[in-house]
């Protein structure tokens, strides 16, 4: 039996899907409405324990249209963005029969079947952290599976590309290339995995969340103003990010530090001087941001090797990576001793994602914050000022796998009765 | 009768000679030691009744050695910089005679005479406002004229050059191209006067000397590490510069003010893109800096024409250069509001140089600036934040005159009997 309005099932998948930051930045797109990118970009995916989004996708012949809703809130579906990503999807979806549950759904059914969507992201979504790329891979991963899409990753991520261009990264753990590909529609546009999670496990990522004034610049609107005005982008896109790409491959593929380090503070100083070549200039990052490179950089210079990489996106957040975990716990105690918190402020809310890292720095409350030794590169010179308040706060998490489905229908964040947000 | 110790006379020279502020700015070396740039640049000469340095040269058989006095304090001549222009002045000295006061000095006893130089900046040197080029362009300036050397003021910039780069730019008023020429010993990189203060005088200048907490890097170690690491300079100076270098030639015959401000801001912009994209980065704005640029952005938009352009040297200071008096006055009544000084400070030290203006503005004491309305142009929106304090001090200037010797000997800054300082 066909699907329609007098049935009463509904059909419902929950997924997980991690952020990205990019170690080679995207900006700039060289197809606006598919959304091509001017050049490859390499992302690491983060740890979706700690940064995630997780979308519930349901379709039912009960629904009288297309719905979504944002951490609770419904949001309006009409944006050409999610309009690309449910068409695609849409065209691309096979029959589907559940006879225990009466289910059949033909493929000429899901053109009259809407769905609803709801869609949570585990970390401030006004932080700056990604979370369309997360969000879009998710909608697109979740709905691929409720649709019986018979495509492989890549063929999706060119569609999650379609919602956001950082979310094709999304589509997989590890580290992951974006290539551009030259094809006019797009097809080749797809995200590969460079490497898997377990590749290069030492990590520890480190985010600064930046308290900011200043309202930022969308990097839609930010990236197209550069495109037309920034007289050095196009020499970016074409001189120097290639080359970087082969040797960004290379230094992840040799698990390389020095060198992936020395390539990822580069690119993302370059993306940001783009952003300030730009008509009208763009500033993404604030004082704060420039203290923490600078501290970053000077040690270091004081130790001889890089031990940690920094990359800023789109605002003044940084992602610090660290060689290790010792190194880690170096850089928090840095980062704290040089940006503890307003008086006011509870260390468990101050430093969130994997804490135990605080149990290496010997930090076990705000007192101890408060009595951590000025670093060591710093006794020669004048000691650095303090900057109480600047970081919000501090987020510890790794590199992390890929989208995964959640069977447990706990987890859904759709009632299966109403197919509306719990 | 041939210069020798036993005589007792002192020839004493004193000058003033203005600062400048590129609008298309050098930044990086193709010789360290000749300093010769990789591009053109242009400025603009401020008036040197608000900006200048004088300085006093005097020649004695009596003196024991080269001496210098910076703003009353002795400074070393050592440097290599101080060296090469009184090495290349020494060696075009030309005979002087003055009977009345029994004065002979050969072209032979140039070698061997000492001189006595003391400088003085009518403005805070700290301040980061280019005081080395408008000092090492009065120091050859004055010794030339000391020296009898029968060069032009070309020939003449080519020394100053060898002080400091910017400095060749001060030899002249109004506007003035630095051509970095060809010839590999330097000879023909001097500048160029393009136009007379005279030529378009409606322009006002005010700089926002704005608070800093950073230490800066060096313009002279910062230029070295960008020639070295950025991958945007050698494009910038190749591809960018030259160009521009035309436009901006053209803009400023035809007082085209419009294509003047979008020249100037876009350099200044790409300059500091340079500086980002140096390793490790060099950041000379800061977020008041970014807050200036943003006022004066949105304020150009609203009137669907440039207004006032901006430009930043090696510091957060900014430049801002305002079409003509009316707007000048609106500029200063917009900075007084989003930038109003700390509530102890007194106006007459807050906005210096051609206080003129604050007539204008309607502002006679501190309660008035308090009262100033919010622009016009941020009333549809959240009107911005003030940020008090963030500005140390306002100077109100305008386009200036080349290099004068100041023939009063009251104005001598080395005493006439002893040769040091008054």
């Amino acid at each position: 039996m066909a699907a329609d309005s007098s049935q009463k099932w509904i059909l419902m998948t929950t997924a997980q899907t991690p952020t990205n930051i990019a170690v080679i930045k995207y900006w700039g797109k060289r197809d606006e409405a598919l959304i091509l990118a001017v050049n490859d970009s390499i992302s690491v995916t983060l740890d979706p324990q700690h940064l995630c989004t997780t979308t519930t996708v349901a379709v039912s012949p009960m629904f009288q249209s297309d719905r979504m809703w944002l951490n609770g809130k419904e949001i309006s579906l009409s944006g050409g963005r999610y309009q690309n990503c449910l068409r695609e999807i849409r065209s691309r979806a096979s029959k589907i029969e559940d006879e225990k549950k009466g289910i059949k759904i033909t493929k000429k059914d899901w053109e009259k079947l809407h769905v609803h969507i709801a869609s949570y992201n585990n970390f401030p979504t006004a932080a700056g952290l990604a979370s369309s790329a997360a969000g879009f891979a998710c909608l697109v991963f979740s709905l691929a599976k409720l649709m019986n899409v018979q495509e492989d990753q890549g063929k999706l991520s060119a569609i999650a590309r379609q919602g956001s261009g950082s979310a094709c990264r999304s589509l997989y753990g590890g580290f992951v290339k974006w290539v551009m590909g030259n094809e006019e529609n797009g097809s080749d546009s797809i995200a590969v995995q460079l490497q898997d999670e377990k590749h290069w496990d030492e990590l520890v990522i480190i985010i600064a969340v930046v308290s900011s004034r200043q309202k930022e610049t969308s990097s839609t609107s930010g990236m197209r103003d550069s495109v037309e005005t920034s007289l050095l982008l196009q020499h970016r896109a074409k001189e120097v990010v290639p080359k970087r790409i082969i040797e960004m491959e290379e230094a992840i593929k040799n698990r390389d530090f020095p060198s992936f380090a020395r390539l990822t503070c580069a690119d993302s100083n370059q993306f940001h001087a783009v952003c300030l070549d730009t008509s009208p200039p763009i500033f993404y990052m604030s004082d704060t941001s420039h203290r923490i490179i600078s501290c970053v950089e000077k040690w270091n210079r004081s130790e001889g090797t890089p031990q940690v990489a920094y990359t800023f996106d789109a605002g003044p957040n940084a992602v610090l990576i660290a060689r290790d975990r010792k190194v880690a716990a170096n850089l928090l105690q840095r980062l704290l001793y040089y940006f503890p918190p307003h008086s006011d402020t509870d260390l468990n809310s101050y430093v969130i994602g994997d804490k135990s890292i605080l149990g290496d720095v010997g930090v076990e409350e705000m007192k101890d914050v408060e009595a951590l030794p000025p670093p060591p590169e710093t006794k020669d010179q004048i000691p650095a000022q303090k900057q109480r308040g600047a970081v919000s706060y501090f987020i510890c998490t790794r590199p992390g796998k890929g989208p995964v489905l959640l069977s447990d229908e706990s987890q859904a964040l759709l009632n299966p009765e109403s197919g509306l947000p719990k």
